[in-house]
């Protein structure tokens, strides 16, 4: 059953994140400075950037050492040695490393630019942010905190934005989650004229994602997060955001790009 | 800036769409069966299969004339050749046939299974659906047709559900809109410290698809639109479909898959 409607409202009333934050009280406070609370069945959604700022994950040029591998890829890829090294430290594999593009495979399995590292946001020169330290775990911390804080069940979504094949433009992935299927598979159940449906299955996860950053900033506007409000609350459960990854070997776009 | 609130809101009203039915007038009287009616600056979110049933864009197999190629394409992917025929007949290139997947790139760019080509939702034994011909110029009239009929200065966006690389689960495509830009480029505008972002554009017409989906229906739950409300005016503007497609030569994934 889809919901009857969504809300979608960016979160404005947060402070700069600094490291060691309690992030689930920054939400529940910035929300609160706009006449919002939490509901049970709310979905929230939270940009990378906010969410390793208060893990603290950061890391500065000048204290990585590349090695001889990061070396040779800067040279193809003409950049920095030790942002190659911090890229190659993130990765479980190099898919491609030439004059326009370093993509790698993430240690958690997001196939992406730069293992998504990044300083947009960053303050201090030279001074990057990696992704957050098992996204799926600590959107469940943050979830659990705001149980305790506010007493409402929600769920919890960290995005980043990444570009992909085929398609221009970046769009929003969910990196990790807490409280949400984030698949709905539709395989087996009747269409309209009773046919079974037999490859319909929603990454849920990802268009949620994809709905919040509508709302949330880029640039200096400052939201980095959304309230998502009538969600359907039989979608929610507890998963994480494993499913959302496919293996090499059985990617069905093995070999067209 | 960003809009403050978004609202996504399916609309149900609708009857089981035929070929030459005026869509556009289904759309104004089954919003108004909810109570709804639209506003400058409201963003209508399309399926592709209503858009396709409007305009009659089926065939039935036994109306196809497999080539030889057909059928050997067919073989390898144990499908039936008269679909095969009718597969090859929407792309420009075929990227992927065997065992496990036939993917193409349509005439109109897109990459995808099948050329877009089934059959959930569609009446009548070996009746399949195509994608919509040309789904710029058909969002377009959609949108003249609804100032016509309103007054009102909406934008359209035509979307269909697509597999991607990487990431399990389909996630909607825009394939056709009027009325809005579909990409936002932040490149050269200023973080929260002052960097100017380097990469960032963000494909705001796969957002807008995927913010749909989530009150759409798939299966027989007969959600084939959805309106979305709040979208800042400043993103609306004339463009089209062709900007969301990277061609394959300067894909940054090439040879990732």
């Amino acid at each position: 059953m889809r919901p009857q409607e969504l809300r979608i409202v960016g979160i404005r009333g947060l402070p700069m994140v600094r490291p060691g934050d309690d992030l689930p009280r920054l939400l529940v406070e910035g929300m609160k400075k706009q006449g919002l609370a939490f509901h049970d069945g709310d979905v929230i959604v939270l940009s990378q950037k906010i969410v390793s700022k208060a893990q603290g994950r950061f890391f500065r040029l000048r204290d990585l050492l590349p090695s001889r591998r990061a070396v040779e890829i800067a040279k193809r890829t003409k950049k920095d040695p030790r942002f190659v090294q911090a890229v190659l430290n993130e990765s479980s594999e190099v898919l491609r490393a030439d004059g326009e593009a370093l993509i790698v495979r993430t240690k958690n399995g997001i196939t992406c630019l730069n293992a998504g590292l990044d300083r947009s946001n960053v303050e201090g020169q030279g001074t990057y942010s990696l992704l957050p330290f098992d996204p799926d775990a600590e959107a469940l911390w943050i979830k659990k905190r705001i149980k305790l804080l506010t007493g409402r069940k929600v769920a919890v979504l960290i995005c980043d934005t990444f570009s992909r094949p085929f398609r221009s433009g970046q769009v929003e992935f969910a990196i990790g989650l807490a409280g949400l299927n984030p698949i709905e598979d539709y395989r087996g159940k009747k269409d309209l004229f009773g046919h079974r449906l037999r490859f319909k299955f929603v990454s849920l996860a990802d268009e949620l994602a994809c709905a919040a950053e509508l709302v949330m900033g880029q640039g200096d506007e400052g939201i980095p997060a959304a309230l998502i409000r009538g969600f359907n609350s039989k979608r929610l459960g507890s998963s994480n955001s494993k499913s959302l990854i496919v293996s090499r070997s059985i990617d069905l776009f093995r070999g067209t790009i």
